[in-house]
């Protein structure tokens, strides 16, 4: 059976991240979500795209990043139209990102039915993801409601934030669909424990669903300066002077989130709790539990490593390089390019720290 | 003051090694004797070379090598002419690559007096080691004397030779100069730990010092069939036929050491103990054991090196390279080119293991 692609269906990634926490594999010049950190052959970057496939066309995905990066993300994504890589002259959080990419997609299709994903995530069970993407596309196309996706927590984590859902009523439209009550920001490691016992909080995926006009009329309302440049700028989307409009404009934009600068605010704010297998991989340690482990708990990534007497480690090398590592217990070994990291698991806050020039 | 350096003396630099116990760092490609292990800008070979300057003219040196380190050789030691390095096709050990240089040196120079050493050995104290040898020296071009240098053992060391010297009475022509009653092979423990505390125990450091004709007859007596593959190559030393008949006779000699094939042999032989800092620096803890440490007993020879919590590793990396360990005591981190090893120190003696393809 094949489906009929609704060519409204639109999905922004945003690829504008460093990823610090995974130094040296991650650095600014070729950050985390251009890297094959599973070692299966795709990117974050390509993972996250391809699991949009059959509810996006190619020409209807989006990529904001960094000038910088404009180069990998059309030689990972190549069935996109290089014109669809939108290029932010500096970082401004996510709220100018989104600003202008729905200013942009509206321009060109002004019923257009909207996704915003970070890149650098992991989803395991696709045809789940796919299932609840279908359904939040569908209530938003017909309502103005922004949607989050909800994660069910499944241990105090602390590096999250939180989504606290009003669980009394789903919405009559769609049975998965709950209000939002509030949003928590990331909590200390007690209050993470009440909400893992309390069934009404959930990781705040950073995935969001919406109409392009909602999106747009809510910036309007909430973030009216910012709204007032991309709009100024509908004359020039798709054109030639696009980019050097941006270039000028885009850094007059306050630094926001989107969380603080439009979600927090609105009402119409419903949230899809939603299980399938989401991760952010934000740390090593967070790899390590996802990632393929040998016997003795060890993650490989790497052609050609052996382990004597290793435990619990994280080895992540470059194909070409041979590696012996023996008598180590809960370690990351990381090497690429010109750096070598050496690391217990349980010290991986310090990386910023050691990364330090 | 300057010395009228004696134009018979000759040194012998034995430079075909392959390095195996300091993997990563050393490599078939580029073995130990060629790599600047201290990070003083100095490789041994280079070391070993300069440790001569005043006692032999660059025209006296001579460096037996393998085919395949001949440009390193003649990279390394620009000073030196490239005639005199000598190219075995084939590994034999020591006796045959002393027998070719010894007919090679004796077919220029009837009279030369030669020192042969190894190339990758450490001498911390050059002065004592120039005056040790210029007595050397001095005594075996006065007599048919073969002479080996013996170092006081300092610990129960299982890895050298020993030499047993019959300490009564030194010869009348030099004081420091006795008869050697034997070689001892490699001790177990217990062994090592007697002759430690005896006073006629030396470590054999492979440093012998013979005239020429001294080791040429002895060659003659004791090892006829090599003696005769070199005696009748006469015709073509310093031609440019002398490579290609190297090639053809060289790999038809017994591969043996010069210890088996003479020095247990021989009768006049004698030992000159000595106390110059020698250290054959075999291991990855005997580098340890002799470079400079930090505060906490790390040895970090590259550049660009930051250790956090770390204590008693031994850290080699190439220049370029940016390293950070945390969180490791004891442990060697290596680094060259494609290649990591990251391993006990007390392991070490398993890196041919972990080396292995």
């Amino acid at each position: 059976m094949s489906m009929k692609v609704n060519s409204n269906n639109n999905v922004v990634i945003m690829a504008g991240g460093v990823g610090s926490r995974f130094w040296p594999m991650s650095t600014t010049a070729y950050p985390k979500q251009f890297i094959d950190v599973f070692g299966t052959g795709r990117t974050f970057l390509q993972m996250t795209y391809d699991r949009f496939k059959g509810l996006v066309e190619p020409e209807n995905v989006w990529v904001v990043t960094s000038k910088q990066y404009a180069d990998i993300v059309a030689e990972q994504l190549p069935d996109m139209p290089r014109e669809n890589i939108l290029l932010e002259p500096c970082r401004r959080n996510t709220a100018p990102c989104i600003a202008y990419v729905s200013w942009r997609i509206k321009s060109k299709n002004p019923k257009a039915n909207l996704v915003v994903t970070p890149s650098d995530h992991l989803v395991t069970d696709v045809v789940e993801f796919q299932r609840v993407i279908s359904s939040a596309l569908r209530f938003t196309s017909e309502t103005d409601a922004i949607v989050t996706l909800g994660m069910p927590p499944t241990r105090p984590e602390t590096g999250y934030g939180y989504i606290q859902a009003d669980m009394q009523v789903p919405s009559l439209r769609n049975k998965e669909v709950y209000r939002v009550d509030s949003f928590k920001e990331k909590p200390d490691l007690e209050t993470a424990k009440k909400y893992l016992k309390e069934k009404e909080f959930f990781w705040n995926s950073g995935i969001f669903v919406w109409s392009v006009n909602t999106i747009v009329n809510s910036l309007r309302i909430y973030q009216p300066e910012i709204s007032r440049i991309f709009e100024d700028l509908l004359p020039y989307y798709g054109t030639d002077k696009e980019q050097a409009m941006i270039d000028q404009q885009f850094p007059l934009c306050e630094s926001i989130s989107i969380d603080y600068a439009v979600m927090e605010k609105a009402y119409e704010i419903f949230v899809i709790p939603a299980n399938f297998g989401w991760s952010d991989v934000g740390t090593w340690g967070s790899l390590h539990t996802l990632a393929e482990k040998d016997d003795h708990g060890n993650t490989v990534i790497g052609q050609n490593v052996k382990l004597y007497e290793s435990r619990n480690c994280v080895i992540h090398t470059t194909e070409e390089k041979k590696v012996v590592v023996q008598g180590l217990d809960g370690y990351i070994v990381a090497e690429k390019g010109d750096t070598l990291l050496v690391c217990k698991l349980e010290e991986e806050q310090r990386i910023k720290e050691f990364s330090a020039e």
